[in-house]
């Protein structure tokens, strides 16, 4: 396989693959997997991917493991890019498209992520994968833990949607709830993993996960015949998808399929809950905890994220920015696209549209620019979080 | 474009297409939209296939609008056939497949009905839809008359969980609540269909709903390798995917596609209203109203299908049968298939799954057979009308 090893994000440490690891034993950082993209590049041609599966792993070169025996797929990615006039017209904006990650199995792209993770994780010879989870990366490792046959363990805040704990322990996962944010579901977490030897499944504490989110960098090249938008807009959370899709725009310029232009890479957060928008705005390369971080977009209530300077860089580098809206403008998108488009997105995509208005009126995209939205989840999961707000 | 015709489907009616229509004017019974199959056959090839795109308008030479420029899409279709080895080990069956449907538009089937139903009503010139509804079809018929614009106006039973209420409205639909059952709202439905001037887009009571979901049937043959399984199981309320499974069946055969041989079709209800199985056990030719209907599975809620002759007929030639399910073996199939795939099935699904496993302990089925089970939404939709019974 393509599969080469596997580099520290901040220090020069390498590691061979094939083992399970976590975060750079010298250093704490997330490890990035790195490839034999001349190999790669040989078969992964856009007339060879006209025919793949409808799925992430049609990009199998570019992801930990080739072999389709292998994959613990219930048919991740390959998400309709949409087109919305409608939307767009409403804003003053000409080409607006959202990637709709709604349909994802367990209705979000966390299933990317977790699909990619999960495999690994078997393929290494893990027993048992946990993380702590606001609800979607939870029920996603629950979903792949199932179809593995692994034993699963999901520490969530204890005010999480009643859904998510139903959905998660049908999977027949080990749901705990914790008097806390996703950051003390994460100490619990990381604790218990170490005196189990569970395999710790949380955002960027394993390569994988990564590997899974970055699909969706190939996938808005590809439905878009190998060009990129002007802008991109990206509800951040723990920021994968982000730092997923800046990765895979590298790799995809090395193996000659784009070229060397980027989108501005916008992320998206809730008011509530900034810590990369203040960063960002001070110019500092990471950002620390917020205190009191709240918003009913629980997918975007992450106060400090292990990732925060690999997002602050992609924000930076690509001469994008990052904005922040309110409780109130985040269902006020989720209506607008609804009733302009029949889409039902989660806040966190609301979030986006919320966030393109603002750019909008600030004059910082212009009406010709072609804008991607991501709607990252099903607004039927948030359904008790927003009929508060509605 | 290939639709030439629209057929009365008990009667020798026929009628040029291009204007609304709704039942035959005749006998009231529903049409059928007849291809020059000749003319769809020479490029409605596999090999034309492989590199189209991942909807049901793939097959757009059997549909009845061919330009892409009129489809009213938000993705709809080429859903995930997925191996279920697991699940199947766990009722001593070797080869079991889930269609999952779960990750369409608005989170269920409905949306290749009303997506193919929709477009078609914008380009015959209708300016408002309507229909009753358990609440998939009705937050469907919603999202897609957001998506082209028109006015909708549904109906739907005041018991119905307070999610689709949310998320139709979101979509600019009017929704109203009626005392009574889906066969009540659609009463009302159609009195003010006739008063103002809407399209009525019901099961069954105009022609292209099916057209939408006959692509199941065409999906399933194509992800199979051009062959069909020996048993389907279907979650048969009006039944409108089983009757559209049937008539693409035979188009594909006309079409030189597949063979003679057919699926033996399983129409699964629940014990609450079994309106098919019992007339199928009776060897009724239509199935008269069920009284007092009940199930949480209220996609199963139909007491009288205006279809009923038509699956009948379906299952009587292709040699299956109709089996009702409990309540509480819903939930179990429900469970059982979360458990065992990472599938979180709607009850609909979870009623499939509980059908297979009565068929198996009968001997109605055999271990070597190849069986599709069709999951029809998500279960998020389903959690309040699941919890009870949980």
């Amino acid at each position: 396989m393509a599969l080469t090893r596997l580099d520290c994000t901040k220090c020069d440490r390498t590691y061979a693959p094939g083992v399970v690891l976590n975060l750079c034993t010298a250093c704490n950082a997330p490890l990035f997997a790195r490839y034999d993209l001349e190999r790669a590049a040989r078969t992964l041609r856009p007339e060879a991917l006209a025919t793949r599966e409808r799925s992430m792993w049609r990009y199998h070169e570019v992801m930990p493991v080739e072999d389709p025996a292998q994959w613990l797929t219930l048919g991740e990615g390959w998400t309709p890019l949409l087109p919305t006039p409608r939307l767009g017209a409403r804003m003053g904006m000409k080409r607006v498209w959202v990637k709709d990650e709604s349909g994802n199995p367990t209705g979000s792209f966390k299933a990317r992520g977790l699909s990619a993770a999960v495999t690994m994780a078997k393929v290494l010879g893990a027993k048992a994968v946990c993380l702590p989870s606001a609800g979607n990366a939870g029920s996603a490792l629950g979903a792949y833990a199932a179809r593995g046959g692994l034993e699963a363990h999901v520490f969530v805040p204890k005010d999480i949607a009643s859904l998510f704990l139903m959905e998660t322990r049908a999977y027949g996962a080990h749901v705990e709830t914790v008097d806390g944010l996703i950051t003390d579901a994460g100490r619990i977490c990381a604790g218990l993993a170490k005196e189990h030897g569970w395999y710790e499944c949380a955002t960027l504490k394993e390569p994988y996960r990564v590997e899974g989110k970055k699909t969706m960098g190939y996938e808005l090249a590809e439905q878009l015949g190998w060009t990129l938008p002007d802008v991109i807009l990206y509800p951040t959370g723990g920021g994968t998808g982000l730092i997923g899709m800046w990765k895979a725009f590298e790799e995809m310029e090395t193996m000659g399929l784009i070229g060397s232009k980027r989108p501005r890479m916008v992320a998206v957060q809730a008011e509530g809950c900034a810590p990369i928008v203040k960063a960002h705005a001070e110019g500092k390369p990471d950002a620390p905890m917020w205190p009191g971080a709240t918003t009913h977009a629980h997918g975007l209530r992450v106060p400090k994220a292990l990732g925060d300077f690999l997002i602050l860089r992609a924000v930076k580098e690509s001469g994008g920015t990052a904005v922040a809206v309110t409780e109130a403008e985040i269902i006020q998108g989720v209506k607008d696209i609804s009733a302009a488009e029949g889409l039902f997105v989660a806040p966190e995509g609301g979030a986006c549209v919320a966030a393109l208005r603002k750019l909008q009126a600030a004059g910082q995209v212009t009406p010709d620019e072609s804008v991607v939205v991501f709607n990252t989840g099903t607004g039927f999961k948030y359904v008790e979080n927003m009929a508060p707000l509605w």
